[in-house]
């Protein structure tokens, strides 16, 4: 093989495009899959097709969903009056691996920024407006990231749900549990005095 | 989701199974490939599907090749008394990428491995020595990895070629290019040494 074999290329080529998948591994992924039996090959083809396929969104707080509601949404015991807002649902799948957290959520789907002419209007905000004015909400925690866009957003529906006399609350910022402060950024760090407690 | 979504759970346990990508990874990309167009994921599960299916064993060398024969066989300008013994179809691709190799290439599918039962008749080295007897070959090159079991195969194709009257080559062990005589083991350096040539 002057060039290398199609078939093997066209997988690399493919795999390639997901993230943190460089050219190499794309390379050593394929050969490794063109080495599993046949039916392991077919199991992994069809999961990731079928997943892909069986996902939407769920339709009351946007997070993925094999059905119409999303499992956190369809389980009674969730609608306790919180309603957590993230950015995306890969954030759902990161506070519900904490196995703490009992209320419902709702997936921003985006967050606001300016510079890429993302405003209010392109991302679920109204959407939350609307389930605050038929569902019975206690508390908005506002989990959306730590940087720019982050609190931007955040704060832009606090000050949008306050009128509506919702109680909004912001994830805490502070030093990692298992970081070293000597490696801790300035602005975490004060961030991290700032929301100093009584022990 | 106080479980799983069920198909990005399935999607994330099958590319669990790959080399490479852990549990977490695993759940990365299911994430993103749920995020992914329509279109693209049906080209990504295609050409995984398809490229394993397309694959099959070249009938003279048994490198992967995409039709009877693999490219290298196939191509009249390769056939030039040289054979390279590899242990499987990646170490092809390796020297491939080298450009630089002109020959023709015999992959044994394995290595002599007592410890594991594997002794000459599991892998393809009758197929060489029948090779030997139909071909015109001047060179066998012996490059098989440079670990126990690629030197004890290398020294018994040697042992049995011999006789056959067919020149055995084994491929140098050195220094790597790049790499650093300080952290380079004993018993490379040791080769390193052995192999030195007039410059």
């Amino acid at each position: 093989m002057s060039e290398q074999i199609e078939p093997i290329a066209t997988m690399a080529a493919e795999l390639n495009r997901l993230p943190g998948i460089g050219k190499k591994t794309a390379q050593r992924l394929a050969y490794f899959i063109v080495s599993m039996p046949l039916e392991d090959v077919r199991s992994l083809s069809v999961a990731i097709w079928n997943g892909r396929k069986a996902i939407r969104f769920c339709s009351v707080c946007g997070n993925y969903s094999a059905g119409e509601q999303c499992s956190v949404c369809a389980d009674p015991a969730r609608h306790n009056g919180q309603i957590c807002v993230v950015r995306d649902p890969r954030d759902v799948a990161a506070i519900e691996r904490m196995h703490d957290y009992r209320g419902l959520y709702h997936v921003l789907h985006g967050t606001l920024s300016p510079m890429d002419g993302i405003g209010p209007e392109d991302i679920h905000i109204r959407e939350l407006v609307s389930r605050l004015q038929t569902e019975q909400v206690s508390e908005v925690i506002l989990a959306t990231n730590p940087d720019v866009e982050g609190e931007a957003t955040a704060s832009y529906i606090a000050r949008l749900l306050k009128p509506m006399g919702v109680r909004c609350t912001r994830i805490a910022h502070g030093v990692p549990v298992g970081g070293d402060l000597e490696y801790t950024d300035e602005v975490t760090l004060l961030k991290a005095m700032e929301g100093r407690r009584e022990v």
